[in-house]
């Protein structure tokens, strides 16, 4: 890891609780580790021993079932965790993490030598709680929106997060491609096609991985329920 | 709390950590509440200074957005802990919990007091990080059926959970209503209905809240994906 790196992790809040010295001793056994696309950073079901930070590009999470169902549970970028709780505890990973970017950095951790700093900083446990309220607070509103929004709604979600703007026009780059995005917004690539076919007559136009937004305070109205 | 109470959440994975003193101590803060049908344990967006721990009956915890459709997360039974996380760090609950049984006990614990305790015993941060780790794989379970199973798989799969045999007729008591089933399922009552119709060709029959169960095998064989 290069000082660059770890002044940015460094900065993140999980690790805000652990003293100078040990953290450079934590980051002495951390390992870099460059990703092409499509290639898997860890795979579901084994042990964990290192937990994840992205450092560039794109890691998405998934677990396929035993019928071969793929569940992607969401799509992480610089300076996200993943994993953490599997490897405090040596248990295995709940979901596999693949590069869905061109190229993705990614930090291996020791995630015993976390638990074993976490047992002498408290400042460290309060921020391992709050990370897992944060992650919670997430996954629930990934739930309630798989739960309680339609296709279209969740789709109209995502373009207004990404905007911008909330008035007048808006160009997003779309941050992956159209098959990651359906997989995260929890639909089939065709669905997302024929979404984003129907928003049309909303002023949404897409262009290869760019989307216009003729009006984004219209959209915003679209997107309340019942509106589409 | 009596002291068949007290001996039960002593058993709980979650305070195994905590020093038997200790542990006394923390109870005789914490309070047995008794419930009704439809009240309100707690509510979602007030801030947490307590966490729960049911000892009978059921709660559900939901969300209602800002437009008015609500999401019931999950519906938990004795034994089960609820808002751990926002009561540690004193910040907003989540969601709300509302007893979804005839009546509920509850008891609510002292968020701050169990954050003092987590300071000074390293065993119990490990038990909170397990804690985290089951809720996580838990929510992130519901999230993969929300996104992949369709409506009559998870009813399917609810009655397969519920049936005590493998083989040949079971009979299945619902344990919450049907509105509050559904729900949980993330469907529309009516939803529900229809599904549990249609089941009735696969052997399945509902009398009030009894659910009879011709052939458990040939109900498993109906639960792979796009048999139904």
């Amino acid at each position: 890891m290069n000082i660059e790196d770890f002044r940015f992790v460094g900065r993140l809040p999980l690790f805000r609780g652990i003293p100078a010295d040990d953290f450079a001793g934590f980051c002495r056994h951390a390992v870099v580790r460059h990703h092409a696309k499509r290639e898997r950073v860890f795979l579901d079901g084994d042990v964990a021993r290192h937990f994840y930070v992205v450092l560039s590009g794109w890691v998405a999470t998934s677990r396929t079932s035993a019928d071969g169902d793929e569940t992607m549970f969401t799509v992480v970028e610089r300076g996200k965790c993943l994993q953490l709780f599997p490897a405090l505890l040596g248990k295995p990973y709940t979901a596999g993490g693949s590069v869905v970017s061109k190229e993705a950095d990614v930090i291996a951790f020791d995630g015993a030598r976390l638990r074993a700093l976490l047992a002498r900083n408290p400042a460290l446990t309060e921020e391992v709680i709050t990370y897992s309220f944060d992650e919670f607070r997430e996954i629930e509103s990934d739930l309630e929106a798989a739960k309680t929004r339609t296709a279209t709604e969740r789709v109209l979600d995502f373009i207004l997060d990404q905007c911008p703007t909330t008035v007048g026009p808006a160009t997003v780059q779309l941050p992956y491609e159209k098959t990651v995005l359906s997989g995260k917004l929890g639909m089939q690539p065709e669905s997302l096609s024929r979404v984003l076919k129907k928003l049309r007559r909303a002023g949404v136009h897409v262009e290869r991985d760019c989307v216009h937004v003729a009006d984004v305070a219209r959209l915003r109205t679209m997107a309340l329920p019942c509106a589409v």
